[in-house]
């Protein structure tokens, strides 16, 4: 059931009944798909590049394999609410093109490990915000969207749709145990980028009504009784250290 | 049925025994594969590195999927003569580790529809050797090689298996056709490319036996009878023109 129409139920504002686009959708979750399929995209991005430079064969396939299944995530979110075409996709990532220069910015590195880290944590964390986000998506399409997003059982990592950063997790599991002094400075690196990845966050849902009122719907559905802007960033914070616990690096 | 015996049938040099590696294959046919892997996990990074800088959404897209589709590809390679596992194909790849670093030194560029074209032809001439190679491949591999090899069918570009380069000949034409100061220096850059690209091949295939009696074998299997090396080169250059022709540059 829904929520008290927490959400509008018009089709999404940035495509008005965009070919393609499954118009039975409400626009909010239109947008958080747009949003789950940009970060997936930014993760590619993200993972190929330290793939690039990776300082070994075996990193550099790990992480190409991992990127590789960054992108099949973004096609499996986009078929939840497009017919699967390369113009119908676009409409629904377009309004997040860009959306994570800043980050990028403030979170730029040359060292090889804090570049993987920066990876791990930003999308982690937007993940993690998009997950939050589609608690509160009702009926076939909250069902389905919560399994696409749903973060692999342990040991199925590497496979097909699951979660890109398994071997960037474990890339830099061996990194931080062959180097004390690296593992402090990472440890670090990490209180930035999940500090900069998480205002990120807070901005978006300032700025998105529909992002606002999912939020607000995913409270609801799980019994919370606070401000959704607040409950969202310790939500987060709290996925975060779990995250750097088991990269045995103290958030 | 094989020719003379013109490449040794002992298993691969580089990994005799190696665990995941098929014992029945010959040491020849693995360095093929080993080869053409590499050369995908290559146009992967190449393909990958322009998503990256893409200079829009679309073009970013369309080549992060080009470059999910190479590494699809590789993996097909590596199951023709392995079981699947990172570890063996790790084995079959490693030989090829750097095998083009100078290669990439020689053809740098700061221009990214230069960088575009790089990987358009340096991937199609690494590729179309590898094809050439493989049509002296007997049996059951040999037939399995060709099949994943093979160039994709016109307007059958996009499938999955098919060859990642589709949308960045498209992203291509529409530089080209759009600019007819950057189309000229384009072909001009196409020229440099291939003469690095077919010193690259030709220094492969001196310094790598197996490479060269896999030569000999398809130049009988075609009934040439010419010095394969010459040859290899001549076959190599045609079908780079016929790739700028595609493109609507000069070769």
């Amino acid at each position: 059931m829904r929520h008290g129409g927490a959400y509008p139920e018009d089709v999404s504002s940035a495509s008005p009944g965009a070919a393609g686009v499954d118009p039975s959708v409400p626009a909010g979750v239109v947008e958080l798909v747009g949003l789950a399929a940009y970060t997936e995209l930014a993760e590619f991005g993200l993972l190929a590049a330290r793939s690039v430079d990776a300082p070994t064969l075996a990193a550099r396939q790990a992480l190409a394999d991992g990127a590789a299944r960054a992108l099949t995530r973004q096609h499996a979110l986009l078929a939840l609410v497009t017919d699967g075409s390369a113009d119908a996709a676009a409409v629904v990532v377009a309004p997040f093109d860009g959306a994570f220069v800043d980050f990028d910015m403030r979170t730029r590195t040359d060292v090889w490990a804090e570049g993987l880290l920066k990876g791990v944590v930003g999308h982690g964390v937007a993940q993690d915000f998009c997950r939050t986000l589609a608690v509160g998506v009702q009926g076939h399409v909250g069902t389905s969207l919560r399994t696409v997003l749903e973060r692999p059982a342990p040991g199925r990592e590497a496979e097909a749709a699951a979660g890109a950063d398994a071997e960037a997790v474990r890339l830099l599991d061996e990194v931080a145990a062959a180097d004390e002094v690296l593992a402090s400075r990472l440890a670090l690196w990490g209180r930035r980028v999940v500090g900069e990845a998480l205002s990120l966050v807070t901005t978006f849902v300032d700025a998105r009504p529909h992002l606002t009122a999912l939020a607000g719907d995913s409270a609801r559905t799980l019994g919370v009784d606070a401000d959704p802007r607040a409950w969202l960033v310790s939500r987060l914070t709290a996925e975060h250290t779990r995250r750097m616990d088991r990269l045995r690096l103290a958030a």
